[in-house]
């Protein structure tokens, strides 16, 4: 049975935090195209979403899920991530949108956040 | 001076409140096109975006904005609406991304909720 776009959402959270990066990058279709923040320039298939999640394996981490939005083969889910690396914590709040397909893989996603989202502090 | 994302955001969860429809509608540019929610028939125009936001004029209405993201020309939204009417009442808690023109108008709107977002209770 195809994976559910909240259990799909979930364990992506999850993910976020624990990695592996690449149990992160399975839950994408191989020709998923992800753009984060939306606008940037898109990135397309495995191995440049790879790259994406892969930069955060510098960081400690930890993500709370807030809410989940199901609208049949989409959602939309607010969450928090908080990184910690060489003395700084991260803090990034977006909201993330995502498109799946018939096997429950994401095949689209689109993160909202911007400036006012992105916090960076030293660790006292 | 366009209207800036945030600012129209803001406007836009007022007005899904208190109307009137029309200046709601006009939040959007001419051809703007709205899935509401994700998923459904596209309304492209205001002739049909009107229809959507005259539906409301039924009820009795509150709105409660939780949080926006706003990432260039982007907009995510998490709001609460309740609407009450003939004894019942309604509340809807979606996520609504938004896109911009140049002028601030909102060119495409798509809401993210499905059946667990939307309560139906009988008023005590």
């Amino acid at each position: 049975m195809a994976a559910q776009p909240r259990d799909v959402v979930e364990q992506y959270v999850k993910l976020v935090a624990t990695g592996p990066t690449e149990e992160i990058v399975q839950l994408y279709a191989e020709d998923a195209v992800v753009e984060d923040p939306i606008g940037s320039e898109p990135r397309r298939g495995h191995e440049k979403i790879r790259e994406l999640y892969a930069a955060l394996e510098a960081m400690e981490r930890e993500t709370e899920l807030h809410t989940v939005k199901v609208a049949g083969n989409h959602a939309a889910v607010s969450f928090t991530m908080v990184g910690t690396f060489s003395g700084q914590r991260m803090t990034l709040d977006p909201i993330d949108v995502m498109e799946f397909d018939d096997e429950g893989k994401i095949i689209s996603m689109r993160a909202y956040w911007g400036p006012e989202n992105l916090k960076m502090e030293p660790i006292q």
